[in-house]
């Protein structure tokens, strides 16, 4: 019932709500970090709930680090977590193009190093990492020599994203075989003090103007995103909580995926965005409503150590 | 009335229609050329039109060429034509920055060479042109130096298009006092052979995306380009015929600014679009369907020559 969600997570509510769940899942970015420096409490909060039995994992739509980059930054910011507990959408989306029956060949990718290295290691080759600088003129451009063996077009996070590479995907994607997956939509990526800069969907919405075609988005707030966690660890999505910042991606894949939805309010959106979805009125909305929220996830602490 | 349009131009419909006009404009790819070469006898139209006292302008949604180009590019061909009857998105661009009141200021650019030419020939100050390798990390992209008397940003084609020009563009736009100006949203560039490349469409919906905002659009179908002929040779729409290969852009434009529509089929566009359109039962669809339509304009030569 929707009025009965958006509550203020405190006192036994807290408790009461952990022990119902085996397993969480937390955003990282604006949850329990903020670019270089942890959330204060959140090393101690993930620490004891893996200490009280729980399962833990990390789900994030940025897809330039692999899961071992995660796990070296979790544990260099006092976290106890191992690279198998990290997915993020370089990973998964090597775990997406595993999981496509019949997709035997190369991948094109717009993206970052450590996507090609999450490709590499599931044994997916990949052109296209790196710059790819413009030459010649448009009959030169349309004719640019395509690898026959690409079988997908995947676009994530790319600093070198150019002109050429938008190009060269949409010659792809000439050939309605080949597929296209996007990591995530996030326009936007935020950093300290306010400050943002462009996010993967802007790179993501100009291939698919181009290619006049929609993505398969592996990300938050798309299902697969849980698949893959659920399916290797078994879990039981009514007793999953997902904790997040951000109602379009992180509380809508928990609603997408029947989890249990807790809001902390360290990133992106307010309680205010989450009762303007809640008064909507509109089902697509009601889905971005979070069962609960905190001002920081460090006010689980209490109840942790208690 | 609906019923009435979309009707094969021939016979004795010709010289009756093209009396009923003192002005006629033409679309170029695909109308009056397909990239360097003519269609056969369009030089010959346009000569003879010209020849009967017909005003004839060239009106291009592609931004790559300045009025000078073109008027070189016309006459190379064989047509009788001036730089003064061009009037391409470079152009008008400049044109509509004009326009406003107040803009006292420079143009953050993505665009072309001929984009800075026809800002510079009206006195606005561009920065941006050329290419803009990317550097450093996320925190230094966000903190760019932006040249604060930058004023608008304009989006037109730019094949040195980059991540490191989105995040300047999205960095200018944060100020909401910056303009977003677009010269037209066509997602491709048709080349000969059915092939095409990723056209300025594919940029802007990048700019936007991140900018969260919408562009002011120049081109066809924006009344503005039309605005931009008729206010400088005083045109009256009802005496005005608009030709064009596309639907999307050049009849909707006609239709809009209250023109007569004639659709050639040597470009993008076909009768099975048209008619499509013209039962659909949709307004807004009802305003792509032409008046007439022709295989190509050499079908006009005989009324012509008569």
């Amino acid at each position: 019932m929707a009025a009965s969600k958006c509550n203020r997570l405190c006192g036994p509510l807290i408790r009461e709500l952990l022990d119902s769940v085996e397993s969480v899942l937390f955003d990282c970015d604006g949850v329990i970090w903020r670019g270089d420096q942890a959330i204060p409490g959140a090393p101690e909060v993930i620490n004891l709930l893996k200490k009280n039995g729980k399962r833990v994992f990390f789900v994030t739509n940025n897809s330039t680090k692999t899961r071992k980059m995660y796990a070296d930054k979790l544990a260099s910011l006092g976290f106890n977590a191992t690279e198998e507990e990290v997915f993020g959408t370089a990973y998964c989306s090597a775990m997406y193009l595993k999981s496509i029956p019949h997709l035997k060949g190369k991948v094109y990718l717009i993206g970052s190093n450590a996507m090609k290295q999450e490709l590499q290691s599931v044994g997916i080759e990949q052109v296209g990492a790196g710059p790819d600088p413009i030459n010649g003129v448009q009959s030169d451009w349309a004719n640019v020599p395509l690898d026959p063996d690409v079988k997908a077009v995947v676009v994530g996070f790319d600093e070198h994203f150019s002109y050429m590479k938008l190009n060269r995907a949409m010659q792809y994607l000439s050939n309605p075989e080949c597929l296209l997956v996007g990591t995530n939509t996030d326009t936007r990526l935020p950093l300290e003090g306010g400050k943002a800069v462009p996010g993967t969907g802007c790179l993501l919405k100009a291939v698919e103007t181009a290619a006049q075609r929609k993505a398969q988005v592996v990300g938050k707030p798309s299902h697969f995103m849980f698949d893959c966690v659920a399916s290797q660890y078994g879990l039981d999505p009514a007793k999953t909580l997902m904790v997040g910042d951000r109602l379009d991606t992180d509380i809508l894949l928990g609603t997408n995926c029947g989890l249990k939805t807790l809001l902390t309010l360290t990133g992106v959106s307010t309680v205010a965005d989450a009762k303007e979805h809640q008064q909507s009125g509109c089902p697509k909305r009601l889905g971005m409503v979070p069962d609960y929220f905190v001002e920081t996830i460090a006010e689980l602490l209490p109840a942790l150590q208690g």
